[in-house]
């Protein structure tokens, strides 16, 4: 980078963008074309104006049921005491479901209150028919020139119905707006040309935002033209909008370079070619967006990162899109949920944070995923998103705040929520849940073991997922459960994890275990003090008497398995400590040195709870046994037992509650914990 | 009909009819299908198993920023006290966001916080960076093998990302299960042939239903094939669900034939060709539906009506292809409603009721839709779906009851309800707001003039249709809010309505007005006492001083415009009185003899409320008055004029309200009443 400029943002609030945006739209708008398209291709196509129905439905007055058609009036005196004789043809006339009543008649008779004579010619009833009893009646449902939908309606499969039944063979809609995609950036490659080792040296990224929002105006009933790559250059760019707008955009969206870099192009480009309406906008993530509108017709930059382009994309283009096509946006289902952290914002912006959700004891917890505006995953792994108002400073924890849902509600009230480290085989269980029990799911939020139980402590999840090693007894889990909660839990081994040296590929340097961490040509990438493993290694090197300082590096930390194989891949240290999939990700090699147990705490009065009892069953089948044991790394052997029950420590005077555990479960206890 | 079948229907519960199916379904399922697909024609898909990430995302550590790249522990001296200077090349290092760090860098510095020095060579900060700050690390959002999405997981936008992120180009998924659609009927001719005379007629019913399940089961993941009509022949029905199977079906739905008449043959082929397992379910509509398996494949007979039919493929369709794709079936967001009046029902049967719902003052009214299975608008229209349970005989008004919401509640919450007497311009006014006002819109439902009233008095919508003439005074409306209402309300006209003579094509008769009606050879039609336009036809016989019992037919009621015109055209009557719309609906004749006075009856207290403004802004508008103008049959010289302030009747000793009508309101009411 030779040369920065340093131009800022000038931030204004969404909607006051918006506003902007759409009064330079109105002040050229053209009306939006309609077209006319066959019934059978309407599915999800948008009406242009009213509907109405070209012919009544039902068209003519019907029987609704088989059985004889009367003239009500003629039926008045039958009774069970003095039933009537009718003469078919006449007073009376078989008639089916469907098929149009007799002039002058207005009733059916169902043929099981209907006896026929002998002779074939009358039929006897012992009840009045009331007129239009089992009559659908002339227009009933809907009469010629009604309005059937209202403009800006979505079709679905109901209103297919309502069309079909008033003779509309051919529906007015809109047109879909076309929304022309141009991806830019002199280092990003189409998806499939990006090559692994490319990736990994950071010479290209891949372009894949255009698929997501592909998507996204597809489902809002647009339609998008994915435009080839441009590069960081101002003439092309220029280029490309023209030539989109040429083959008939209504909208060009451009990404990214929509900030204001020595490379970010877009803003400069649209003042140029037409008007730059707004730079900035004060939300995060999606600070850098950029609206203008070029030739009448708009266009926006939307930032890079995918998290940001999906929020200058739900801010700006969806609103446009219904708006076009007269219906209101899309609007999230809302509700109140309680952080289970707290989540502290900048002022001055506005920020939206998307959060996992639990249901705990009819409560939604709020679990934060990372806000950074590149990670992907907390789009897909996301439940709701809670918005923080610029002017608010943050949220404490356990404040309600409103969170826009992402799923249903009723989902989120079906599934499990599991706060506490982090391991693959939770995503194993939600897997298993879902094919074996459709309807519960297993949500995982990661905040370290102790962070977990204390979670567990506030009532914020379900289970806790935990690895916390006692280094003096060398017992795992049950001294922490102890000092952190007060209510009855039990614990329930889930794997043994691999813990491990891991190391450049081909282990150059030929080590054999714990105690080659103490040679001098070694150097060691360590993990933060607190963490599980800095503790394993502690135990380790405490076995095998090797004083830590003895370890070059022993005080280079790193906050993650990953960050330990990152150092290791590239050569900043020779060897670290950590789990086997983290080796496996990075291609290292991988040097067994112990073995760390993982096991699930969860509270007693959930214990017979369907959700847990399905969980349970998950993780005792073979079938997910074998699939731990295909991960790799895992010990799989007493996955499923209840290996503690901790009674819980209630104050004094406390009252007995009929979920502690009685005395055989205390012997129980004792049991398991000899078994291990 | 010559011969009538009278096999009744077992009755089993939805619940058990569901798990039977599914029981004979595992009995002998084969694994479902499934395919890779490439990661661009994925959306809307189901995974079929897990999809791990195939490369780490980011795959190194980069930039988040631009600025430069330095190793935190060098800069841990930097302050504002002491800026420290770093050497380009060696300590420091340009970059731009996205790029990847050089080897043992482990942070960067924002562009704005360097200063380059004058040799271009080194650069000053005033601030120490920490570790990893503005870096984006090595996996920070997933990590190869790790697991991206679950099985079952339907394939969205920001899924479509998490995937490309993960390096997943192509997806497993399941296969669309393939759903045959059978129609059968001997009257059924397919849609786009049914011509009007036929219809009219009754010699042909238009086949439908195929379009809406296709809708319904395309939106489930499903693939429908429509297959050619059948007749009414059991060897023709049999044959069609061979060729349906033979061509690769997973499930085959037949359409319909499912009941118990002579003429139902659904049942007795899948007993023949298979296992029937159930026939007829405790639930209205949709009871006569047939389930059952032919060659250890699911068939399903859904009865002919399309509310019945909508409700067979809901309960026992979709759940099916939900299953296959393990996936829970979608569900309803579901909120407590109070029904405008009470809901009786059948004892022993489930009963399933769609309803219009307002929101009105924070509480959902829910006004019943007509509930005859033929229906179709009650499926269009419908906002939501109250279930009476089987041991219930039925739900008190005003009683909170829970409803299954087809639409979003906040949509709800921005629409107006009217309750009242019904009129084709309040479904124009509603599309105009829709199409001026994109959130609001209004839903009306149709009791009647003074059930309008009686809602608004229980606070039950937001405004009410009304033409309730004093036969007295001649004036509109005015004495029945008296009589009515508590509370203070405005009238707003809104159109006259012209009444008039239906009379056969061509006017036969000759008839010139209302005198006409006491000729000895003209048959008349009435409508019921209590209505309306009885009430408009007393006045005018009064007008005219002809004594009523002089009409033939006066006694001969019916209960609608549409019945009246019906019997018109069908030659039972002469003459009816009605509206120019029912008329036009059938193609008679119409002659004028009065102007109907049809207004809205407004709460004072939504005088402000915005969705009331946005209303009021619509009517008094050049293009609605145009648009009522070109429906015929109307005049709208005075549409949107407030032509009535009502101050209300409070109890003596009530407390003066804010929104009492003051002394100038008076005033400008009497000067509305003059105006009149």
């Amino acid at each position: 980078m030779e040369k920065k400029r340093t131009a800022y943002l000038t931030l204004m609030d969404p909607d006051d963008a918006l506003r902007r945006w759409f009064a330079a739209m109105d002040a050229c708008a053209a009306p939006r074309s309609e077209e006319e398209v066959a019934l059978t291709a309407a599915l999800h196509r948008v009406t242009s104006r009213p509907v109405a129905a070209r012919r009544s439905s039902p068209a003519f007055h019907g029987a609704a049921m088989d059985g004889i058609a009367v003239r009500a009036e003629d039926t008045f005196s039958a009774c069970p005491q003095r039933p009537l004789t009718l003469e078919l043809g006449s007073t009376a006339h078989w008639i089916n479901t469907g098929h149009p009543l007799p002039p002058h008649c207005n009733a059916v008779i169902m043929v099981e209150h209907v006896v026929t004579e002998a002779d074939g010619r009358h039929v006897t009833i012992e009840k009045a028919a009331f007129p239009w009893q089992h009559v659908r009646k002339l227009g009933e449902d809907m009469v010629a020139t009604e309005i059937i939908l209202p403009p800006g309606t979505r079709i679905g499969a109901y209103e297919l119905g309502a069309l079909a039944a008033g003779g509309v063979l051919r529906v007015p809609v809109f047109t879909r707006p076309r929304v022309a995609i141009i991806p830019s950036g002199s280092e990003i490659v189409p998806l499939a040309q990006a090559r692994d080792e490319d990736l990994q040296a950071g010479r290209c990224l891949p372009e894949f935002n255009s698929l997501i929002f592909s998507a996204m105006i597809a489902e809002a009933g647009g339609t998008a033209d994915v435009r080839p790559i441009v590069p960081d250059d101002p003439q092309a760019i220029a280029a490309a909008i023209h030539a989109a707008l040429d083959d008939g955009a209504d909208l060009v969206l451009l990404n990214a370079g929509s900030s204001a870099g020595s490379r970010d192009f877009t803003a400069q480009v649209i003042q140029q070619e037409g008007t730059l309406l707004v730079h900035g906008i004060s939300v995060m993530p999606g600070k850098p967006t950029v609206l203008g509108m070029v030739r009448s017709r708009p266009v926006i930059g939307a930032p890079g990162y995918p998290v940001s382009a999906t929020i200058a994309v739900e801010s700006f283009v969806l609103p446009l899109l219904a708006r076009w096509q007269q219906h209101a946006p899309d609007c999230r289902e809302r509700a109140q949920a309680i952080p289970c952290h707290a989540l502290p914002s900048r002022p001055g912006m506005e920020e939206r944070i998307r959060v996992k959700l639990g249901d705990v004891d009819g409560t939604l917890v709020a679990v934060p995923l990372p806000r950074g505006a590149g990670t992907v995953t907390s789009l897909s792994r996301a439940d709701g998103i809670i918005t923080i108002p610029r002017a608010c400073e943050g949220i404490d924890a356990g404040s309600p705040v409103e969170v826009e849902l992402l799923r249903p509600r009723h989902t989120l009230a079906q599934g499990l929520l599991a706060i506490g480290s982090h391991d693959n085989t939770l995503d194993l269980i939600d897997s298993f849940l879902r094919k074996d029990h459709a309807a519960c799911r297993l949500t995982s939020a990661h905040v370290g073991s102790l962070g977990g139980l204390q979670a567990l402590a506030r009532h914020q999840c379900h289970l806790a997922g935990c690895h916390l090693l006692d280094s003096q007894s060398g017992v795992y889990n049950r001294q922490a459960i102890a000092q952190t909660l007060d209510e009855a839990v039990f614990l329930v081994h889930l794997v043994d994890r691999e813990q491990g040296l891991m190391l450049p590929p081909g282990n150059p340097r030929g080590l054999t275990g714990i105690a080659d961490l103490a040679r001098e040509d070694i150097r060691f990438i360590n993990r933060q003090r607190g963490s599980g493993t800095r503790v394993l290694l502690d135990y380790l090197l405490r076995q095998q008497g090797i004083a830590p300082a003895r370890l070059n590096g022993y005080r280079d930390e790193e906050y993650t398995h990953m960050n330990v194989a990152a150092a290791v891949l590239s050569g900043r240290a020779d060897a670290g400590l950590g789990v086997r999939s983290a080796a496996v990700a990075l291609g290292l090699d991988f040097l067994p040195v112990g073995v760390e147990e993982y096991d699930l705490v969860i509270p007693q009065r959930l214990r017979q709870d369907e959700r847990i009892l399905a969980l349970l069953e998950v993780i005792r089948s073979a079938e997910f046994r074998a699939a731990v044991d295909a991960l790799g790394g895992y010990g799989a052997a007493h996955t499923g037992e209840v290996i503690w029950e901790y009674a819980g420590s209630r104050p004094e005077g406390a009252e007995e509650r009929p979920d502690a555990p009685s005395a055989p479960a205390a012997a129980a206890r004792e049991q398991h914990s000899a078994d291990r």
